[in-house]
């Protein structure tokens, strides 16, 4: 260890992009200073890190260049902290599928929730929902075929998959709530529904994702500024 | 060497996304098989192979499951021959930054271009060309710093992003002549246009990239599908 108390973490607690690398901190039992940042006025220190999007997370590591964007700096701690629950698979192919569906959760299923938030009426909300669950039961598959019998898409313990997936899991809930409907459900989704149960009480996760009340807050914002 | 053989590439000429695994293929001298697919006719290999996005590139390795997307694509490539000219550099900050800039070209700078091509009349389009200039300028800092006095954003050898923007040079080649301006310049990019030359004329490249009839069809089809 010994670089642990080197790093720091710019983030704000509602985001599961922050909460994918504070997941994997945990994860490797790394110590890391979380900067809290306030999105509506936002650091001297954000802002000259990630000069180009201005977002969260950034992480800084020995005060060497910021790395941004959740899923790099995912992999760079990944890298760097490789011998501690190493959470990308060790075979070139495996990596390649754990890339895919990291990428199709960001680009192509988040995208629907906020499509959901946007989309007005009750009809129109169903058609997105219907969407949403043909996206559920493709993850479901991918489920199927990634743990192989076992407990999480890493197989027998937390993934790559794991943790994009799992950060998002308080949102689904919030969302599931705030609809009156499941996203994940015993008959389109009976092994994703145990997976989020028992992500949901993985140690390393739960100190990494807040309370209904911080999201309540957040949606309530964005509700406010995208419309 | 010896697994050469056993790699098919489903491509289309004019997609810079199937030139960057054409690109890497080369540098690494690895021999493989191009499937040519026509897009207004996606055969059943494609469709099987990608059911998620029907998109080219499609690498199938020694009758393995496929692998999608051309990021993922050539960082699997340079993972299985990673001693025959790496494209990533092996610090794990390097490579995070490498990762940084490749995804901003995808999904910023690219997209401008989309806009340009879909944005009517002069006076809009010269709205988004002033967006292009910023972003251009950016890069050239990113070429400044990366390169660091030498040839390639690799340094001496061509890199990840290198690879990634160097493939889409006949468009932006193609763009230029259309619009009548330029996209790198001696006062604003005079670093990248040097680049420009120096990539343009690699043997490596010059396999992989077509002509510019093929892209004036290709152009002239996303005109008609997408107005």
């Amino acid at each position: 260890m010994g670089k642990s108390c080197e790093i720091k973490l710019l983030g704000t607690a509602p985001s599961h992009f922050v909460n994918r690398v504070q997941f994997v901190l945990n994860l490797k039992s790394i110590e890391y200073e979380f900067i809290d940042e306030n999105l509506n006025c936002k650091s001297e220190l954000l802002l000259t890190s990630n000069p180009v999007h201005k977002k969260v997370p950034v992480l800084i590591h020995a005060n060497k260049p910021p790395i941004l964007e959740s899923l790099i700096i995912i992999e760079y701690l990944d890298e760097v902290y490789h011998d501690i629950h190493p959470i990308l698979p060790s075979d070139p192919l495996e990596r390649a599928h754990n890339r895919f569906w990291a990428n199709y959760i960001d680009t192509k299923y988040f995208p629907l929730f906020e499509e959901l938030r946007r989309t007005p009426g009750i009809e129109g909300k169903k058609e997105v929902k219907k969407q949403l669950d043909e996206a559920s039961e493709l993850l479901e598959e991918v489920f199927v075929k990634s743990s192989n019998g076992k407990a999480y898409f890493g197989g027998d313990d937390v993934g790559y998959i794991d943790v994009v997936l799992g950060c998002f899991l308080a949102w689904i809930k919030f969302v599931e709530k705030l609809n009156k409907f499941k996203i994940f459900d015993e008959v389109r989704t009976p092994k994703l529904l145990e997976w989020t149960n028992r992500i949901w009480s993985h140690e390393a996760l739960k100190d990494a994702i807040c309370g209904s009340e911080a999201l309540t807050n957040h949606y309530a914002m964005l509700q406010i500024k995208k419309p």
